[in-house]
């Protein structure tokens, strides 16, 4: 049932489409936008447009990105011996948070998930392999969630660079910082006792 | 601390103005619209500039609308002698859901709130009092929400509407259909009492 003039019902449509966006949540945004200055709505169609037409992702570590390479790839004081394998461009932010990792990355884009039709060819392995085959790479860490899908590709992934004779690292297990030990579950506790190291 | 080339931190920027978008949930939508093919992207920039171009308010009733004059205004079998006047053109919808309302509407576009700078001059009020002067208008029911500031509206409104000698009316109160007595506020109940009715 349409209640909505046409142009609205559009609008509320499209930003229901969005993630986590339910039918409710879509009406109150379209009717923010709606009543919005004009101004302010045209800079957020402007964003999506120009977001759309100014991103690619890099040639080299397929992170998103407004340039051909990277601003991390093209930066020289990184060590590109060491490559950091994640899924998504916000796991990127997460490491650079950090500011302890000074290698490079690999975006992939993505975790095979055969339930969701997501195969090895749909992400941006092969550009990986090629990345390790073409230039001089020591290690791989592959930092990829550490869920089942996660676990899957990475597995996968060390098995395709085996052949070369790199180190190929995952991220290590255990309690995270700040963490209550009766509120952590049992697996994470086993690896953490499995990973224990000396002090 | 910029992490994201500029478009995409822009894009961010704009999801994260939007009400009840943190910056998580605006990093998720904007990941989305940018993983999403490209005329998918484009389709939703213009439904929001379509929205803004073509949605008006109805010269009568105030709705938002596509046409000068709502469907809902320019339906001759609908009785112009009664008006029911809410705060949001949603509550057109939940209204005419019901199926039940035959007369047409007044959509004030908020409620009257101190705290939020929110005068009476800011919401259409004067509007509505030139359409009772001018037509031939036998009721108001004042359907703003039953909550404080709802309430301090239909108050005022009622009080500006007495000189024109008309019916003007509020919505009942009282336990909601399908509710449970038990989880039912004091304040209802007390109005549920004194509401009552003869079977």
């Amino acid at each position: 049932m349409q209640f909505f003039a046409p142009p609205v019902e559009r609008l509320i449509e499209e930003f229901a489409r969005l993630p986590g966006i339910g039918q409710k949540t879509a009406q109150r945004l379209a009717f923010h936008v709606l009543n919005q200055p004009k101004e302010d709505a045209e800079r957020f169609a402007e964003a999506i447009m120009q977001a759309k037409q100014q991103i690619f992702t890099c040639k080299v570590c397929q992170n998103l990105t407004d340039s051909e390479l990277c601003p991390i790839c093209s930066n020289p004081t990184r060590d590109p011996g060491v490559i950091c394998v994640v899924a998504d461009p916000r796991d990127v932010i997460a490491f650079e948070r950090t500011r302890e990792f000074q290698g490079l990355y690999h975006v992939l884009h993505g975790t095979i998930s055969p339930l969701n039709h997501v195969g090895p060819d749909d992400i941006r392995i092969r550009e990986l392999l090629t990345r390790v085959a073409e230039t001089d790479v020591r290690e791989v860490i592959i930092a990829t969630n550490p869920d089942t899908e996660g676990e899957a590709t990475a597995m996968y992934i060390s098995r395709l660079l085996r052949p070369f004779g790199i180190r190929v690292t995952r991220l290590a297990y255990g309690i995270p910082v700040g963490g209550h030990l009766e509120f952590i579950d049992e697996v994470t506790l086993m690896r953490a006792l499995e990973g224990r190291r000396e002090i």
